[in-house]
């Protein structure tokens, strides 16, 4: 395939990027570099058959023009910053919906039918089914992150039912591994390099995630790809397993062999629109033949191996 | 209360703007007149309590000053032209999603924290569950109108959660009523005034859909403000009724007198996007102790006998 992945220089995009190169295919990476890393195409950018674009998905012209000759679309490009959606209203909007338009009416423009996208299990709000599968209740939206990728969604979903699209779209639990540069994970490193002593934790540390680990994330999308054959393909990406905050703390502490003193801001959420517990029913996904080959813990602690190794990425930001 | 209305010369806006006059409340009416009729505005015009801005909801400015001072915002302008979504499918998503984010900045510029919104039973997709509840299973989006109705359900309420607002979202069935300006009545009673021999329906006749009374619709909202107390109320508002599109020609036809040849162009949907069966479940809104007080031939005859009297708007289209 020639494909084309937003978001190429981000934590998944960059990591599926290299994949399809590994494996044979022609990439054209578009990126407009606001939190994407350099260091995080050094695996690609020897490729000849890579190719990478700096541009914005709001920039119609410019992304209708990079996605030229491509036949599959990775929509990786996105707002990330979950927490502080409260601080900018307008940005999840623009990132996460208007520039998901924006690369859709590209498509169209380019005859490109094909498109695999990046939502979250965080479009269930909170949920009331545990694990919560693709067809739970009709949710109502506790943050605007995730009412930015419903609305991609359904977009999507718009674009096939209109103009003969298919699509994959992915609602990951947090992901973690080589290359993860933002989350908790990344915020409790910094914070234990800075003082060791002492971490503050959002909400009460009781909050449930689940967490995949991004090479199971990326096998899971190509299986999916391969194997699922609707116009539609609305798929949970996740694992069966959770851990609390402050767990994945001890996990953290273990490994960096160190006791510093857990203070907590209190309540059942970490920040406005927090879900407290995060679980996905991933039997669709796993009805594929897929299943995750990391734990929670080993994918963890593969990501705090990564970050002492890359210190570069911690000042980066 | 100080109501602040978009889409105030449109059918339910207006329809709104004269029932709150009437009932004693202050009443700032907001439309770009795209698709408004100054004429709906005859019988609000006249009170002291009413004052119009002549605006664009895209205009951030423009309406958070228009807003100053209401403390209750009735958004039902949109884009409601469903079945031409294909053709320029930016409009769905500038009117019904980024004009309700506009709105939402308003009110949020003015400390305005409540907000009524015009939904649609058509986010609920090609529904698996019928008659459809509000937690009916997460729908895959069928049309750009859909998808953007459904992107501004999940603005409101990530406002909700996140700014402290509280929100009413309705869920509609088709509105019928004096003053309705488009739909397939509309549509059919134009055919049939310019060759009464014949009418062409799209679609194969068979599309089962469920009508409700204009004046029903505004006591549900009512109603519903007053009753629900949920921080977001969403709300179907319809009836256990529903006609097959075959049926309704059938009503119009008796009406009229004519017995016309009808030609279908075929297909379960009378276009891209179209739902086959729309029966939305009302129970919520009937625990609040509302009912519908007309039946949906009864809602439609009203329809017709407005239309007859007011051809004016037929040529206005």
């Amino acid at each position: 395939m020639r494909a084309f992945i937003t978001g190429a220089a981000g934590f998944i995009g960059s990591s599926m990027a290299d994949r399809l190169l590994q494996n044979g295919h022609e990439v054209v990476g578009y990126d407009n570099m606001s939190t994407g890393q350099e260091r995080f195409m050094e695996v690609a950018r020897p490729f000849s058959t890579f190719k990478f674009v700096k541009g914005d998905i709001l920039d119609q012209a410019a992304v209708t023009a990079a996605m030229r000759g491509c036949d599959f679309v990775f929509h990786f490009a996105a707002n990330a910053d979950v927490r502080f959606g409260t601080n900018h209203p307008s940005r999840d909007l623009e990132q996460n919906t208007i520039g998901t338009f924006r690369v859709l009416e590209g498509m169209r423009a380019n005859g490109i039918t094909k498109i695999a996208f990046s939502s979250t299990g965080s479009v269930y709000g909170e949920a009331k089914v545990f694990p919560t599968p693709e067809d739970a209740p009709f949710p109502i939206q506790t943050s605007l992150y995730a009412a930015a990728k419903t609305a991609g969604e359904g977009l999507i979903s718009a674009f096939c039912e209109g103009f003969g699209f298919q699509s994959w779209i992915f609602r990951f639990v947090s992901i973690l591994g080589e290359r993860y540069s933002h989350g908790h994970v990344f915020d409790f490193y910094k914070s234990l390099l800075a003082d060791p002593t002492k971490l503050r934790i959002l909400g009460n540390g009781k909050q449930r995630k689940s967490y995949l680990y991004v090479q199971d994330c990326l096998d899971g999308i190509l299986t999916a790809i391969e194997r699922a054959t609707e116009k539609v393909n609305v798929i949970n990406l996740g694992t069966d397993e959770y851990v609390d905050v402050t767990q994945s703390v001890g996990y953290i502490c273990e490994a960096l062999q160190l006791a510093p003193a857990l203070t907590y801001t209190g309540g059942e959420r970490g920040w406005i629109g927090d879900n407290p517990f995060i679980l996905l029913d991933c039997a669709k996904m796993r009805s594929f033949g897929w299943a995750p080959t990391l734990t929670i813990r080993e994918g963890l602690l593969k990501t705090l191996t990564y970050l002492q190794h890359n210190q570069w990425l911690l000042e980066s930001r």
